[in-house]
């Protein structure tokens, strides 16, 4: 069993203790990830992008910081319990669909384009 | 090596292989990951609570669900990376704070509150 | 002067007086009412559907709601003044686009689709 | 009555030939407000923060900003609408608490803080 396994067995321990289940339809996961991607943004608005990676290693933005991706990791795994979709898979698919979207000779040095 | 550690390999050189990584600043990736989520909340918006789980089953939107997850969980990896922040100790911190914070007694059947 | 200018107005003497404008960039604005949106998310996210116009007339998740609108109407007007985009132009001219995409007769008591 | 007035009339009409009401939960309006920030966010992801002013100026990504400023806008309105909530009086009163929170001369120059 994988670590993320072996996480995912005490994710599910922690919301049968609590009887959560009820409220983690795909819906509500889905807003619950995205209202904590958001108060991961929020500890970069208003970072300048070139101050972001200096930002990331002091001591109490960072442990902030791993808080929230703490937070966002767990509903993303939540969600792919749920749903039975396998989150290193959705992954490994997408990232063959990215590598033909963006072969290398075209894309590089470019940035990703919101209407690529 | 575990799965992940694999994967965050492959990663680095689909990043490196495009020259990327300058625009990977974690600013920029915090911002790639709530994009992604609000694409995938975008898949729930109308579906009423109790035909998320169905709809999720479903051919089509189970694909755009899975691609989206993958877009998420691609973000996610890539800001742990640049971070350095290990994802799974980042959860299981997390997890560990969240049982502290909802005892089992106190919090049976009832959600979270965002006062909480 | 319609009443959105002069609260403009106002915003613009709150930012002056604190000398805010320098983190006011369009991306970082983004950011903000984007975090914003992912506040007021959370205000909804563990309620069902059926009973959301219910818990938006109680009297203390009322005001939270009240409040993070405040906080996503307020990021919108900043990011449309510094860009100088006219809110209202930008709403009519979407609307016309919507007509133009879902037609009545083909949209009548159907969700938009994410795919659509 | 005032042009928002006017035109939350019009988004009436247009959500009432559609028969769209019934999708128009204040949780299913909070979500499609969310999402539709996060399609902004994606316009400026990859933008450095010091060429976001020009970025906006340009002809084909100020079409799409404009574009999401109008989705944001509108999900907002129906919102309001929706719940009753007053967007003036809501960002006024929020304006109100801000500049208690955050004093002229303690605020001055300084960026808000996420842990303020």
């Amino acid at each position: 069993m994988s670590e993320i396994e072996a996480f995912v067995g005490e994710l599910r321990r922690f919301v049968a203790e609590r009887d959560w289940a009820q409220f983690h339809d795909p819906k509500n996961l889905a807003m619950l990830l995205a209202s904590e991607a958001g108060e991961l943004l929020a500890e970069y608005r208003w970072v300048p992008g070139a101050e972001a990676d200096a930002r990331s290693r002091e001591p109490a933005p960072r442990v902030r910081i791993a808080d929230e991706i703490g937070d966002v990791g767990i509903a993303l795994l939540l969600l792919c319990d749920r749903t039975g979709i396998d989150l290193l898979q959705a992954m490994s698919d997408k990232l063959a669909k990215n590598r033909a979207r963006y072969p290398v000779e075209a894309a590089r040095g470019k940035a990703e384009r919101p209407d690529g």
